[in-house]
């Protein structure tokens, strides 16, 4: 792994034939063109805190480390007054960056080789236990670990998560603790949740515990691996005078969950109920000045901001252009008075991220030219330091004045993306024939000029394309950026927002609650076949302007975007090649393990009396509409995959699967890869991919070259069927 | 695991309650009643051998171990002429014993904690390595193994198989070598072909060596890990001049296989193909006295034995009443210059097994009063020891002149088993309304006298009900002997048997080809329906006897065993209980991954045009017309069985399934449980279910106890189709 990638050549080779690829080149604007390497290299800041008094920041910069073949975290230290930085510390992972109350120190949780732990950070960057738990518990899609969602990397957490309280005097923790695996007889329910198993797994719980001013410890709750607040977000809580709210999961066996707000009191030690929630999309609690919770309602332009809380009735601010809560926004902080609050926002509009400065006055919404990804802020919320990015601006560091709403550079966070000519990014939102608006961005190819025409590929993940820089979950293995210097147009296509229509929210809602209305062929149509019209509708808009030609258009997407490329695949016939991206969903192969996510779809199981909606709905048991190309990029190897790809090549389409593996046998690559060769390999794969089938270029330089000769044979094989198609 | 069992339940207070479990006193005959250890600790011999001269005898026994947890190996040497015998070791596993030609000593594959390898065992018992294999493999059931089947018992081997040239001069093994796991990109089939994977694993190839009487050592072929033969014969062979003639699978996807039948010459080193085969049903190589291969043709009382060769027309020795080639028998061998053959043979008509000596002259059958179930051999196959053993008859060794067929005693192996006074078990061959033969066993309960009318249960596993003690592969975890004792009459019958019709022969060879003819609907009659009839005439047969209590019924079958009891629970009106034993065929869920086992009983996929056929004959589909109760015991937990379990509940039945965890988290138990505390309580387990269900007694002893408690809601909301059941 060290030197050399996977297939023996070595990784600078790679890189190297990368780098001679772009089509075209810079000229038209300074700087020099994208190339493989700073795709896989874009920095992801995760972790940022101001220092109480807000002369330091601290944050962490997460880049793909060539040599290491995975990710490496570089932590820095900077003088907010003067931007002078100093890098501190490397890690492999680093969470829950944050200013000790109080002092002018940090804490975050690091594993430096014995799981990840709590650890004090020093201005000078020093580092110091605060609490270690010596059973750390072995996690991610590995043998006999704890599978926690798909997007853990494998390693070991002894904390999970913890919160300071507004003084600095309290600490909130939460542990990881596998249950004894001494083998046991397990009985029905015990066994069918084996159903889906891949690997040896352990069970684990969730403690809670509250660190007291005098040092004892109180455990508060212990929470089952069920319940997703517990194991994605360590309880994140909310300190509020004696209490300490927050969330937990009564998992129901629904895909939108059932939930209960509560509030544990740190003087008597009781715990009260303060809601039932269910149907969660995010697991933030958004405490308001007024001591409800804020959240938006309404659709479309109808939208305003409240705070509701059991007592009274709710409070409106007003019409907002934003929602919050969202988990890619920057979140939540609460002045250490409670009088202030602060939320991310995500523009309705545009697509871009930013603040909203809430008290009992009013809420005030702070937008700079581009996004603000993530900010770490001062005690009384007066001042922050964010990193600011869009979809043609690399991350920089910037501090906003909330009182002001001025907002000043401090410098890039990575020097190497500040010298590629950015590429032209076109905002822009389609109106489909069903009439629901979607966003997206045009990403033109590098060299462009009125009047040319060019192949183009839609690239498309949920609503994720929006206003940040080369966002890998957005992009995951589609190398947008190289693709656009290569000659293609890229269309990074966002879904139909519910949020425009009662219709498209009353889909949602029942897809989340498991069960309509609507009725499932309403669902299918509301959350999937508007999609596909709306890719076909601004393919056709997009050819009409002559800058695209219809008859070279693919199409690519992972996870949610894997569902609409296998949904587009098999009710479209204007996609010559696609790529789908570690999906599945919608087969029946997933129904057994996936029934309460699939019932509003398909209104029950393959084999009863629903069977005539999945033949006429499931990608696989379509596969003979199938003409285009599909390459189907895994980190799984799920049975649903695989249904796919059988079913396909049955019907003679020309398709392919390709498995990328774990960093050992032992263990899984995550959803959103993480290994450096997997990623390499994967972008070239869809480069050849889409070179092949829609310019007809036989790409020998790529990754696995052998896979040409067998493309022709797949070309050479297609139906008759498809003989007309692009 | 070493002293408690896994309930937390000592070992001991577990088999004192079911000590005095037993519902009469033995007073009939002299001797003791069975007890459930009594049936746990059963003497398994799987290894004999002679020494050259014929002088000393080495065998092992194994038996199950209560303070191990699972079963050991007593190896004994024993004076043939005086019945001498001293245990000269004890080892976890031990395979292939057998004689060093021209020496006193012995050889054989142990694990003495370096993984199987091959050791000379002297006539004192001393060991010395003959081969070791420095890098052994992990094999079962277990992470980051190989699964070869599903019996192998989780471990490390490094020497698979080996075999010694008449002279002793040159040496024949094979190898397992792991195949490097570096993580890389996997393509198209080879990631369908972890479509099935419930655990990490590794793959394998194994390595044919010959070691030349000059200590040079020769590699003649590798196998792949699907090639079957290489996997679980470790490619047998047989010497023949200058040839070793070995068998290798060319696997094509089918249950059957296709084979070749192969001859390397130890002087050219050159291979010659000798034969290619197809759905073969046992490994062994039969070579005959003249050169050719031994094996039975026609069906019913038309069989003969006969000799073919690819070169001459087949040579018959004339009628037979017995097959060659059972696994469960006794095997091939060779006398040194190949003039005398002996092999062992199954009865036809009385299920027992025995040799068969062959000469060009003819041949001669050899039979005791019970079954020969295992030999070893004298050079000149002249003399044997053999273990001898019955339905009601505990296993002894006995010596057996194969030139006058005279039988001597040589003592017990096993002396608590002769304590035990001896139940009733009445050989019976029931012909069925579709004018089938079955054969079995009644085993009557303890202290039955004439016109006793009793509760019964079928214990079915394909056609293991023969001549053997309390043989594991046939009643499993169903404690027949102390269901006897318990006042039950148990029937032991056999599937009916393909090779007495021609009609149930095309059946199987359907399903081992994976097509018909016959069409599917008659491949699903004849290879189970016919099987649910058999039962069912049987039933009445006894009960219009006065015997057995038609309202209080059970089936119970594992493996083969489960798919019939899982026919005839939807079949059937007849059974009031059922348990069913790590089974699962013919379920939807199994089609993906065992598809050619599938095509020719459903005609091709469930979500496909043959829906209606898996909807009229899949168990899980049926759920709906079952109204006994259904136990599942697993060591899988696989898809299937879960399915089956799910639909079940799902229509009301009374059911549950029990999971039966490996030695750690890490492994699984096997297909035929070997941990003690596994056997224990299924074994238990079996009872209470019975007890419960026909009975109506609430076994507060058992393991697991609260499950009373759960079944009787279970009783209680069963569907109102089934008020008039049984």
């Amino acid at each position: 792994m060290k030197i050399a990638l996977r297939s023996g050549l070595p990784a600078a080779a790679l890189l190297a034939a990368a780098a001679l690829s772009p089509v075209t080149q810079a000229g038209e604007s300074k700087g020099r063109p994208w190339m493989l390497e700073d795709i896989l290299t874009v920095p992801e800041v995760n972790e940022i805190a101001l220092s109480g008094n807000g002369r330091l920041a601290i944050y962490a910069a997460e880049i793909a480390d060539i040599d290491a073949g995975k990710p490496r975290s570089h932590i820095r230290i900077m003088e907010v007054a003067t931007g002078r930085t100093k890098d501190v510390l490397t890690v492999d992972t680093i969470k829950s960056l944050r200013p000790v109350p109080g002092t002018p120190h940090w804490s975050a949780l690091l594993d430096l080789g014995e799981g990840q732990q709590l650890y004090r950070i020093d201005t000078e960057g020093m580092l110091q236990p605060l609490i270690v738990n010596p059973n750390p518990v072995p996690v991610g899609k590995a043998d006999m670990s704890f599978p926690i969602g798909g997007g853990l990397r494998p390693g070991h957490v002894g904390i999970l998560d913890y919160d300071w309280s507004p003084d600095g005097k309290w600490l909130w923790y939460s542990q990881l603790r596998a249950k004894p695996d001494e083998p046991r007889v397990r009985f029905d329910g015990e066994v069918t949740a084996l159903l889906g198993r891949r690997r040896s797994s352990i069970d684990i719980e969730v403690d809670y515990l509250v660190r007291n001013p005098d040092g004892r410890t109180t455990k508060i709750m212990t929470r089952p691996s069920t319940d997703r607040v517990a194991t994605r977000g360590g309880g994140r809580i909310v300190w509020q005078g004696d209490e300490i709210k927050f969330r937990i999961e009564r998992r129901d066996g629904t895909l939108g969950g059932a939930f209960e707000l509560l509030a544990w009191n740190r003087v008597s030690k009781t715990v009260r109920t303060l809601a039932k929630e269910r149907d969660l999309l995010n697991l933030f609690i958004l405490a308001g000045p007024r001591g409800g919770q804020l959240s938006t309602r309404g659709v479309a332009s109808d939208r305003e901001l409240i705070e509701a809380s059991a007592e009274d009735r709710p409070h409106s601010y007003g019409r907002v252009a934003f929602d919050i809560g969202d988990s890619r926004s920057i979140g939540w902080k609460s002045s250490g008075d409670g009088q202030r609050v602060v939320v991310g926002t995500r523009g309705i509009d545009n697509a871009r991220y930013g603040l909203a400065l809430i008290d009992k006055g009013g809420v005030r919404e702070i937008r700079a030219d581009a996004s603000l990804t993530r900010c770490g802020f001062d005690d009384m919320v007066r001042a922050a330091i964010c990193v600011e990015e869009g979809m043609s601006r690399s991350p920089r560091l910037v501090r906003v004045n909330l009182d002001t709403n001025e907002i000043a550079d401090l410098g890039p966070i990575s020097p190497r993306h500040e010298e590629i000519a950015p590429l032209q990014a076109i905002a822009r939102t389609f109106v489909s024939r069903d009439g629901y608006k979607v966003s997206g961005y045009i990403v033109l190819p590098r060299g462009h000029r009125a009047g040319d025409r060019h192949p183009a590929i839609i690239v498309t993940h949920g609503n994720d394309a929006d206003d940040r820089f080369a966002e890998p979950a957005n992009q995951w293995n589609y190398p947008v950026q190289l693709l656009a210097e290569r000659g293609y147009v890229v269309l990074l296509l966002n879904d139909p927002s519910p949020n425009q229509s009662q219709d498209l929210r009353e889909a949602m809602g029942a897809w989340l609650r498991g069960k309509g209305p609507p009725d499932p062929e309403t669902v299918q149509q509301r959350l999937w076949l508007t999609g596909v019209h709306s890719f076909e509708d601004a393919v056709t808009e997009l050819a009409a302007e002559g800058l695209i030609d219809p008859a070279r258009v693919g199409i690519a997407g992972y996870s949610r975007g894997s569902q609409m490329v296998n949904v587009t695949v098999t009710n479209s016939k204007m996609f010559r090649a696609a790529s789908s991206g570690d999906g599945g969903f919608l087969e029946p192969a997933g129904y057994a393990t996936g029934r309460s996510s699939y019932d509003a779809i398909y209104g029950g199981a393959p084999l009863s009396d629903n069977i005539e909606r999945w033949r006429r709905f499931a990608p696989s048991l379509n596969a003979g509409k199938v003409c285009a190309a599909v390459l189907q990029q895994v980190a799984s190897a799920s049975p649903s995959q695989i249904e796919l790809f059988e079913a396909l090549r049955a019907a003679g389409v020309a398709t392919q699967i390709s498995y990328y593996p774990g960093a050992t046998a032992a263990s899984d690559e995550t959803h959103l890869f993480y290994l450096t060769s997997n990623r390499l390999f994967a972008m070239r794969e869809n480069i050849a991919w889409f070179d092949y089938w829609l310019l007809g270029k036989r790409d020998v330089d790529a990754p696995f070259a052998d896979h040409v000769a067998s493309w022709d044979r797949l070309k050479k094989n297609r139906p008759d069927r498809c003989a007309g198609a692009p």
